[in-house]
């Protein structure tokens, strides 16, 4: 053992609870989060897209493949690739965010994907319509659910499963839940899904089922471990209640310049343009705040024009940047008057959180 | 304060040295690598490529950009990306590895990109020769360095500075060196250097300066911050030695299922096919030998066809697994007979490290 310091060690005191796993390090290099100046971009370029995936990503021979069609239908389907792409489609920029964002601020926190903000993105999808190819196998009277199994494979809470999530019959025929083969122009890569995936806008990211092997019409609710996880529960023993759309949220892109390899932000006095993104779901966004003392003072941003209906909407501020250290926040409210709270809520699986967010900047 | 304790806290004891710091978890989310199954894909999906960007990736306006090649030339161009992408092309799969790849096993360990294995990965790249470029501009007698200027900007060690690397000037004149405008037959992501990068095949990452700039012909050697950090260093004082190609090293894809969200490998016993790739820099793989039992003993690995003079190179071994856990490892010996040592080698930085690769699996 080589007893010689390490160089660059950083400032500050951190207890037990401030620090990570092993295991998370390896979850946050095998699930990217976008890069903070990423934000810039009204369309995430699609490697700069966050990935949240369970298991391994599968290989697809996408020639030997087929979407199955089945359970409560009048009419069992397997539809290929070919068939699917030449459907009606459409594209549409959909906001995903990972249900799991901002867990690290979790304390006590349960290890799982240690996300810090960067759980969102943004991307052109292009698809066929759910709703028409169900229409086609006849949907049975009585059907309550729908249930995506995608190749994916692995173990989770000591269960052997396909990745599986469902939804309500009435959420699944919505027009814009889209069978989805193109991201940003270009056939889906593997890590989004190759051949084909789910793409529900304005809920969580976990809706969105990749590698569809097959859809199954079902009589009752589906209640898989996907099912049981994704849950906001105060506690032990508590049920909690499912996750669903996305919560109204802010994020910056942070100004200024950064430092290698402390990640500390530096910035120039004088007029600042600050911009960022905003979402909420399936609500849209009626304001965006922002606070240059951390959260003492809030002062109302401009909202760019909208990208579309189910895509985060840009935001900017002119900011006087005065010499010295500052606590930059940005709070949302979308439609129905939810704001987002200053602290992130705790839960025991650290979903669902939409706290503000803060970035420290230094003007010099 | 919530005082309930998180679930699936990891097993096992951890010191501090075990931990890692908030800013490393953050530097692990901006710069992600390849998921370890990606190894399957001979050339890596672009969104699945490793990436190392040391300051903010920068939004270039490709209409409004030009390369300038200047300094100790006769005659001073400046190119536009059409003129670039008019000249002369070269297609070819390049493996590319961060000069800290394997750094998070330092003990002690510097604090900055904390990677654990998967800081490698490689892509079809096209571009046009760098040779032509240089014969171009004329070089003048007395030339010995090309130094190569990005467009990103930000603070390293105190200093504002562009990104800057240097190659001497018979490097630079290589054939295989190329202005690269193309990732995978698309053009270059924003993440990965749009409109233009270097690529110089076989050295290690930090070489291939993206949103190239200017290319400046020089009388002396270049010693910028960027030299003088991808050293191998022996403890403070010590100058050490620059790094420039790549050591010789295998991984391995992990076999079996994994375990969400511990990442344990799960496999089946019987006949396990392992596979993955190896690399030696500017040298050919000769030989891989995969060990079942943490490198007690060692066998030979098949080695698949070359896909490219610069390019990894595939490896299977027909495994016979039986129940129990099993620590599998591969290490790779290149044609000048170096061969990775049994531990990573510890440095300052935590540069060059090659040794052997680990995984553990529980086959049932």
């Amino acid at each position: 053992m080589n007893t010689k310091t390490a160089s660059n060690k950083p400032e500050g005191d951190y207890t037990s609870e401030d620090y990570f796993f092993p295991q998370e390090l390896e979850l946050a290099f095998r699930n990217r989060g976008i890069p903070a100046e990423g934000l810039r971009f009204p369309v995430t370029p699609t490697g700069m897209h966050y990935l949240l995936n369970h298991f391994d990503i599968p290989e697809v021979d996408s020639l030997n493949w087929q979407l199955k069609v089945h359970g409560h239908v009048n009419n069992e389907v397997s539809i290929d690739l070919e068939n699917i792409r030449s459907r009606p489609s459409v594209t549409m920029p959909v906001t995903m965010e990972c249900a799991g964002n901002g867990r690290a601020f979790m304390k006590p926190r349960p290890i799982n994907q240690p996300w810090i903000h960067g759980a969102v993105s943004t991307a052109e999808w292009t698809g066929t319509p759910l709703r028409h190819v169900l229409e086609e196998a006849g949907i049975k009277d009585d059907a309550v659910e729908v249930l995506f199994t995608g190749i994916d494979f692995g173990t989770q809470s000591g269960e052997e499963q396909f990745y599986q999530r469902s939804l309500r019959l009435a959420d699944a025929m919505k027009d814009e839940v889209i069978l989805v083969y193109e991201m940003n122009g270009a056939p889906l890569e593997p890590q989004h899904g190759y051949p084909l995936r789910l793409v529900v806008p304005g809920w969580y990211g976990m809706t969105n089922v990749k590698w569809l092997d097959r859809i199954e019409v079902l009589t009752e609710p589906f209640n898989g471990m996907q099912m049981q996880f994704y849950r906001e529960v105060s506690g032990d023993g508590d049920e909690g209640t499912a996750i669903e759309t996305m919560k109204v949220r802010a994020l910056m892109a942070p100004p200024g310049i950064s430092d290698f390899p402390s990640l500390k932000r530096i910035v120039e006095k004088g007029n600042v343009e600050l911009i960022g993104r905003a979402w909420a779901g399936l609500h849209s966004i009626a304001r965006v705040e922002v606070s240059a003392d951390n959260g003492a003072n809030w002062s109302d941003a401009v909202l760019d024009d909208p990208i579309g209906d189910y895509a985060w909407r840009g935001w900017r501020f002119d900011w006087s940047a005065t010499p010295g250290k500052h606590m930059l926040c940005v709070r949302a409210t979308d439609s129905a008057g939810n704001v987002q709270p200053d602290e992130h809520t705790w839960s025991l699986y650290g979903v669902a959180n939409n706290g503000v967010a803060r970035i420290e900047v230094e003007v010099k």
